[in-house]
């Protein structure tokens, strides 16, 4: 899980959607992840693939303005429908070299805790991972209307976070799962895992 | 996961299964997979098989009427009791390619969620893999009596869905797990881990 | 998963525990396999091994009457504290070759949901794998008190099971796993998943 | 999982710590391993790296009292932020070999069912692996305080063990994970599983 430049970032992506689709957390094609490169561009999953079993082909390279770049990108191949938020989260932050989004059944359940616009977050030793180091830390996660059209989605992402940058590089929306960023794929990776940790936790203590 | 034309669906259908199996959804032999090849007739696996470690000798080729074709058929093996099912699946829907049915212990939960014939499924995004489109959708999945007969089970399917087709391609049989159906392997395999998903959804809920 | 006379019993066993291992029904050493082969005595697996990596060398070679039959029988190793309900089981079941005993926590759970020396299950379709073909069956798995001293435990099976055989090839004991028996090995690990499914079921039925 | 002296004990660290990524027990690197080695020396690993896919060159060699050995120690790492604690460990139990941290969901719940400074564990047989062969035991486990700085909890371990040895090999350190010890590598894996089956069961019941 190191991150060299040797490396296609595509390989790092169907490492972790590989482990994320055994976990349940992108089981029927659900989820995208994507990986920005040094031109600027980035490599984000084709829509309707199994990501459990992904391969090189199954990726499209997009530019920052939604221009698909020919080369490398596979042809015939579809955009995932939620590729406007990736746009948004690589305008926003410009050290997001990598953004990941899964659908898991906690993130689901938590979405639905709070009707606001932020849901808190119990005061666990994971939330170090995440960049949190306090004791017993009040922190909140931004949770966002699930809109059928995603640009929705992505510029209320966009008008929020230009405002106001959340607390922990990760967002919710609600009924359709989590979206994380981070420095590199391994730091993405890591994200997703804590954040569905805390997911996990937060489900069976409500129980 | 790709479906062409040059690969034994056999071979589909042994994948899907060790995977079903893994989610614990095909234990102890329980559970059926199918699919029609171009004749018409379908490969079915065989009772009393463990679905975790199918071999191409462990499935039956049926013809629509119920008649076993021996070529390629293994000797000795006796269709899944379950087959009727299946028969009355790819008569009522003539595009279905694949039909598989599996018990995992949340389809068995759900299915006593009500005592009505419909079960209301929650407005989870990942409706859409399951082919509904629409901003916090009503939708619901047909739920059968399990009768010893499995035969019965079968007429009452086709006596329903001969007046109305269901909203998405899946139905319940209580405490006897969910059946689904698509155009393809690889969309059976997806519907079937969206349905198990949506359920688990349904379990953690009402908790 | 076929039980041939040409292969060694004891790689059934290892497969069986590897794969029990993996569902955290065996960790830390707990639980025991044994099969019996044709000269009426039976392996069993050694005490204090890893279920999760057993080897042919953490077996021990047993006779009815408890003695160790030295040939292949590993030195300086123990056998399982609880042997003596294997051997209670071969003796009451001519018929049983397999016999495994593993601890999940949805087992302990549901010992605890009665008081009574009988637990009544759900009428779930998975009891036809145990060999109950009723519509709505009525049925239930014995209980025992889980003492210090397992001999005493093995008594008491003796003593109920002498005057009235189990509706379904399984017990439990108190706090202390599950062990069920069947004509082959094959058997004994369908019928453990089937048990543990319905354990499962029963304990989210529950809550 | 046998533990002899020829084989590098970083190799069981590396097994070990990817059974728990498996398990869930260490996300997004979280939790630290370590083993103690005849010059009296410690192998922990380093700060931030995925627990999954451990090498080698990812552990720091220490002695006990903190000084970090070159030889065999990659540069530019960091050692755990928990090392405290292992130090401590190591200090206290003379016959410890091998001390494992990890950080469930179980384990953050129910270091929250108790006010006390000790959480007491229900009487299962899984105790026995423990050390604790008594019918219906008593048995408890010390819980700790999560200071943000990791020297304050290892001074609080440190003053209440020198005084009162613990029942079991093992301690809980508030919504911040487990920590358990054995005479060896393969023990530590043992008491890390039977202590989290225990935990796993107190959460199902409580609900």
């Amino acid at each position: 899980m190191t991150n060299t430049s040797f490396v296609d970032p595509r390989l790092e992506l169907i490492a972790a959607a590989s482990h994320f689709y055994q976990q349940g957390w992108m089981v029927g094609t659900a989820g995208n992840l994507s990986c920005r490169i040094p031109d600027g561009s980035f490599w984000i999953t084709a829509s309707g693939r199994s990501k459990g079993e992904l391969q090189l082909g199954d990726f499209i390279r997009m530019h920052p303005d939604g221009r698909i770049e020919r080369e490398g990108s596979a042809n015939n191949l579809k955009p995932s429908a939620e590729t406007s938020i990736h746009q948004t989260i690589y305008s926003l932050f410009p050290d997001a070299i990598a953004c990941y989004h899964v659908h898991s059944v906690e993130a689901n359940l938590v979405s639905g805790f709070t009707n606001s616009d932020n849901l808190s977050l119990p005061p666990l030793e994971m939330l170090k991972g995440l960049g949190v180091w306090e004791e017993n830390p009040n922190c909140e996660i931004p949770v966002f209307t699930n809109h059928l059209q995603v640009p929705q989605i992505a510029a209320e992402i966009e008008k929020r976070f230009s405002k106001t940058s959340p607390q922990i590089p990760a967002l919710l929306i609600r009924n359709h799962g989590v979206t994380v960023w981070g420095k590199s794929t391994t730091d993405a990776r890591n994200y997703t895992e804590l954040v569905e940790y805390i997911f996990r936790y937060m489900v069976a203590y409500k129980k």
